[in-house]
């Protein structure tokens, strides 16, 4: 089974490059829209199109989702807006309105006049939604019931309904004003007595989601209580939507896949990491590149102030890249640990004290070693016991600030607000070289002039 | 609803403290695992015990996996090896694998052999694979049936074993040699005719995983196909388990986290961001530091090499921490970019190529400008024209390498059987950080002499 997986690569090659039209058809059928969505970028757009449409409305909706977004727009051209509006009607909600908010506007509006009204109006509802709140992920594809109706019947409504919706395995109970009251998983319900009514079988404390939730809370939600979907709500506690497991897993991937690129000083979508061009990717890099190299050159300037000392004792130029490189470093470290713990709710409020307080300890033990290691050698190369004393002391005053600032400032940013992944690595690293080199060379003059 | 959730935690903390035995017994009914999991560690460790033996096993042995895995050792000390026991009965097997395993040899073989032998020896078939293997984090319950046997009782059978089985969402079928040959699930199971057989009604491709695939590679097929569950199948195609959707959302999660602290250099687990003690978080990142540090002084040994050139020309040392600097950071840029690309599978084998070529131009339109910017900062901040052109041609040459060398190595990397994201950044690091003094002072030797 497992080798079966693996020896159907070649099959989606052979069935996309097929030109015959029944063949096409036939062969599509036994392919999973992952996998074709997976393959498609690598045939020609005339045969993206044929597979398209071979596949049926049905098919091509579950391909068009799995596909990379910048696919779609020369799919739309090529395909006819006609066409990729009945394809639309075929696609979930929550989905459809994923990829019509990602379009310019008016091929969105032209798009959404297409398609069936019933099907246009829920995804225009989505779309008031942010792009990243629970509202924007949701799907309006979920049963709801009253409570006064037996389990038998509800059962009955799940069978008539089941091919609509996103997913049977939850039903809501609401009362008359649509305020969500309790929910009960498909497996209960089958377990249930078939005569017993939904009030006495549903549970009453539901988990849920309000609709202008971040998507990341959303996710950690779904997460933390191992739940397939959770009910999202407005202010009033009526029922608006579920958000399910498959797309929690995206959010996770991407929210991870964001603050990897934010911490490599790279602030970039997580869809376009291959398919943009080089121009635009270079251009996304070099405002941070620059803005840090600025950085560097306000810790030459503080080398320049001190280049009477430097003159002095030029065995000190040898010992800058490690000066600036180890606090950088350390601060990387703690920069990390601090940033993923925020966001998987690891490092909360009532650890936060105890994160730093630890954090600030772990800086000066490991600033006091590599301080001690890096004096040693100094001694040993340059045969100086005055300038060990000096980059050894210097090192390890800045990796314990460094350190600490990489453990408090993510906090503190993201008490102001703002995204700690984005904004510490730049301004820790700037502030770290121009302290290092101020730390440095004034021990130097200090103790060896 | 949502405010109900965040009101809950108040409610939380005042429950965990209740030392009246029944008060405490009915307010935890109320509450669910994973709040009290949650709240757990703020209480004292007898207290913990209470709560663990007021909520009876079936709900303490869902707190208990719920727990960070270092809080159990003291548990187990408190609570006596015969309740875990009966805690870890009422666990489901995968679940109490993954706390077994993680205990020290002596305790684990104690708790087996006061767990009942049924449970005890699913646990023990589990132990055997490895802990990021599929068998490493599969269920061994699931339902699994005969082909002959129709729907309605299908169903039957469900409901019997509803409650015993982690997801009865997914129906596998199997031959009398116990290979898997199918799966239906219960939305379709539901939606079939009752005196169908399910050799009529089940799907025959089914996405299956090796009991010794990674499970990161299992996480990703369940979040590609968008399934609730995936079978695990051994080298026969016998069903031996199932891995949950939960579970792979943990999957994801830890190995999101491990990326992230390997490309800052810091290879820890993901369990013990905030629980382990200063001295060994210290030590844990030292080597990784002194290490670092060694890069910085070999850099520095070259510096040392051109000290002639350096004391004719002290402003070269202005430029070192920005010529050290921009390197290292355009690295980590492709670096994090190609090892996520790596982990998500975004970057495959046939985007390879094409992924370094484009970071290739990537590299030098981000290396010639950046070049062209310290160029003309270094012209108008120390009025010297051919310095201008040092540095800005030393930066654009090392730029560009290090982006490339940031795409490329962690690929090499994954070919020789290593983990990209551990290894690349030290060993790019140092390699930068000498290549940029010695092109630096080469080309100022060149042209400034």
């Amino acid at each position: 089974m497992h080798k079966r997986v693996k020896e159907r690569a070649p099959a989606v090659e052979e069935c996309l490059h097929q030109l015959n039209e029944n063949k096409l058809q036939d062969c599509l059928k036994d392919l999973h829209p992952a996998d074709i969505a997976e393959a498609l970028p690598r045939v020609p757009l005339a045969q993206r199109v044929r597979v398209m449409r071979a596949a049926g409305p049905e098919k091509a909706a579950l391909i068009l989702y799995e596909l990379d977004r910048d696919m779609i727009p020369p799919l739309l051209e090529a395909l006819g807006p006609k066409r990729l509006a009945e394809v639309l009607n075929d696609m979930s909600d929550d989905d459809a309105a994923d990829i019509l908010g990602e379009l310019p506007e008016n091929q969105k509006d032209q798009l959404l006049n297409l398609m069936e009204d019933a099907e246009a109006n829920d995804v225009r509802e989505l779309l008031k939604y942010g792009k990243n709140t629970a509202g924007g992920i949701m799907t309006t594809e979920y049963v709801s019931l009253k409570e006064d109706i037996t389990v038998a019947r509800a059962i009955d409504h799940l069978r008539q309904v089941g091919s609509e919706v996103e997913t049977i395995y939850y039903v809501y109970s609401i009362n008359e004003n649509a305020e969500l009251t309790g929910v009960i998983s498909l497996r209960e319900l089958i377990m249930a007595p078939p005569d017993a009514r939904l009030e006495q079988v549903v549970t009453r404390r539901v988990v849920s989601a309000n609709v202008w939730d971040d998507q990341e809370k959303v996710a950690r939600m779904v997460a933390k209580y191992d739940i397939i979907a959770i009910p999202v709500v407005n202010d009033h506690n009526q029922l608006l939507g579920i958000v399910t497991v498959d797309d929690v897993l995206d959010v996770l991937e991407e929210e991870a896949t964001e603050d990897i690129l934010k911490l490599a000083n790279l602030d970039v979508g997580g869809q376009d990491l291959v398919e943009t061009g080089p121009w635009q990717r270079a251009f996304r890099r070099l405002p941070w590149l620059v803005g840090l190299l600025f950085g560097g050159l306000i810790a030459g300037n503080v080398i320049k102030g001190f280049s009477g000392t430097l003159e002095q004792v030029t065995a000190l130029a040898f010992f800058i890249t490690a000066m600036a490189g180890g606090p950088g470093n350390a601060a990387t470290q703690s920069l990390a640990l601090v940033v993923r713990g925020l966001a998987t709710g690891e490092v909360n409020q009532r650890r936060l004290l105890k994160t730093i307080f630890k954090e600030a300890q772990v800086g000066a033990i490991v600033g006091i070693v590599s301080g001690a290691v890096l004096a040693l050698v100094a001694v040993l190369w340059q045969g100086n016991t005055s300038l060990g004393l000096v980059v050894g002391l210097a090192l390890a005053i800045n990796i314990t600030i460094s350190t600490m600032l990489g453990s408090f400032f993510p906090v503190i940013i993201q008490r102001l607000g703002a995204d700690p992944a984005v904004a510490s690595g730049p301004f820790i690293s700037t502030l770290m070289d121009v302290t290092s080199m101020f730390v440095y060379f004034s021990l130097a003059t200090w103790l060896l002039l």
